[in-house]
């Protein structure tokens, strides 16, 4: 499987948490998409059927993602662009209160900011371990991520959305690290809206992602910025029935086939999707063990072990600075904003080698920062 | 420059309306960028470094074509987005009024009427000759398209912008007919807010786009979907400086290369864009004379000679008939939707065959209709 992805060759891969290794058979299927796209006439009635046919297979495959039905899924362009799309969408009122951690990308931070400054609502950030506790009689909406980027904490999803509930509040999840990374079942985590990326965990192409809306959450949501496929057959005022009406604009038939072949890809492979997830798990908890046993570097992992995503903090050095270290070692990791953490992406396709590349690289720059 | 535009083969390619025919030199360029992308680790400092200097790329593209500086330039995935982000980031008080005109498409209808539907926005939808003189004290926003996808025609948009900025409105222009199709100078035109597509006269791929905002008004204009890039280094609550906190989020670096280089392919070309632009509108005068000769075929002209988009009224049989009777014979066109009319767009690419080709089979289908 690693050979049918080009980008591993050569380097120890081990940022999936920014962008995956894109299958070999994706690449193939976009070249074609191309092709077709740039050397025939993209117009007609032949062309627009071909073009709403792709989009329902990119609706499907994303939604086998997060064992939702496809009417569930609007399509997108990144996690980020979900999460704006349900804040812009949902109708505040002054003093409505947000709540989230302190933890969170500017993805969701960003957007869930903007509603204070622009329409008077609260935001209350608490630690990840509190977020439960914090949801009050006010708290319209708790916006947290499923998998935390800064330390691949798993955050418990259904104990959270009981106590968003009980208020009557939404619980929208940040799935940027969860979606391809860990088994999720966006309906029975409690979420009521679920976004994800394509180009990460689920190696898709940049510019691709997908948004599940629950259907009891779905009226809720305005159209944020609307378009000819927001309405029945274009008709402005009548909405689409299904999340579909979400959808956040044109995404270039390009990137929907790379999203769509790469998550066919997992799916076609021995095992299937629960198998690669199953396998990644396990890689994960190898890394783990191994990276513990690097003089110098401690696994952080609040809330025991989680998933692919690994943070390890450094006793000496700076995160970024062992990031070009291990760069130039073609050992490619990433250092986290504000936290003492290198962060590490194990997948399904990471091998031992991979890790033991890692392993090596830090402790010489351990060793060099002494 | 016909050779350069494979999917002109074999048809007259009379639709750059919906999509442009697509420069050869734009898909070899989206190729080498999405091997690059799939074959090369797409992480680390350089592949972002890499991948902001492309989006500096295409901004400093989409800026040519509306005569404006990069820094002004937010890209966007489609026209509607554009449109739907401002309309997304103004603020609305009850009371306030939007003009239109009653021939804007949905991508601009759209957002709108859902001002109308959740922040109780009167919306005045006039005729496109009354536009002036709807503008009143409450006026917030006029929103209409610089050359209207029906008719084609074209709207006098200083005269407009006048009238819009004598009572504190803005003015928030359509262009997606026109960027690529006519000579556009953003700012002397008067608009505040200039949106446009890659896809259809600028020959670039779907999902690619742009919006122009004047200096005077980017402060008027919260983020819609705030991302990573809405914010200086992603320090969320510290805007970007320019157009670009407007950036609608991450489109596939395929994607922007592709619209950089269809930009830039009519930029190289002798006489380059304004020479382009001649020549599209002598092909569309001599196209408008010949059509006329076809009894039975009326060139709909409101407000003398326009664009190279043509609408032309049948004496006899349905539009949507004719248009995949054209089909058939190669001949593409469309229909528009709750209008008499077939629409041919005309560029610097078409040729006296395509026209030819064009009134042949319309002569045939209206004698058949007879």
């Amino acid at each position: 499987m690693r050979d049918r992805l080009p980008a591993l060759e050569g380097v120890a891969y081990l940022n999936a948490g920014t962008n995956g290794p894109m299958p070999e058979d994706a690449l193939q299927a976009m070249e074609a998409e191309l092709a077709d796209q740039g050397r025939r006439p993209r117009i007609g009635m032949a062309a627009i059927e071909r073009w709403i046919a792709l989009r329902g297979r990119v609706r499907s495959a994303a939604a086998s993602v997060v064992a939702a039905p496809p009417e569930e899924i609007a399509l997108t362009s990144s996690t980020s662009q979900g999460i704006g799309l349900i804040c812009a969408g949902l109708a505040w009122q002054d003093g409505d209160e947000v709540v989230t951690t302190t933890e969170e990308h500017p993805g969701l931070a960003g957007p869930v900011h903007e509603l204070g400054v622009r329409f008077g609502v609260r935001v209350r950030s608490v630690d990840a371990g509190d977020v439960a506790d914090a949801i009050g009689p006010a708290t319209r909406l708790v916006a947290i991520s499923h998998v935390l980027w800064t330390t691949g904490r798993v955050m418990p999803l259904p104990e959270i959305a009981a106590a968003a509930h009980a208020v009557g509040a939404l619980l929208l999840v940040d799935g940027a690290q969860s979606a391809g990374n860990i088994a999720v079942d966006a309906a029975a985590s409690g979420a009521d809206c679920y976004a994800f990326s394509g180009q990460k965990w689920l190696l898709g192409p940049q510019g691709s992602g997908a948004l599940w809306v629950s259907p009891r959450a779905l009226d809720r949501v305005a159209p944020g910025t609307p378009w000819y496929l927001t309405y029945s057959e274009g008709q402005v005022g009548t909405y689409q029935q299904d999340a579909c009406r979400l959808d956040a604009g044109t995404i270039d038939p390009v990137t929907l086939t790379g999203l769509a072949a790469a998550i066919e890809f997992v799916d076609g492979l021995p095992g299937g999707r629960p198998g690669w997830v199953e396998r990644a798990a396990m890689n994960s908890e190898r890394a783990r063990a191994r990276i513990e046993q690097v003089e110098g570097a401690r696994v952080v992992d609040p809330g025991g072990p989680g998933s692919g995503l690994i943070a390890v903090e450094l006793a000496r050095g700076e995160p970024t600075d062992a990031t070009a270290a291990l760069a130039e070692q073609g050992v490619l990791v990433r250092y986290i904003p504000k936290t003492p953490y290198l962060r590490v992406s194990v997948g399904a396709w990471t091998d031992d080698e991979d890790i033991e590349r890692f392993c090596a690289a830090l402790a010489g720059f351990l060793a060099a920062s002494g």
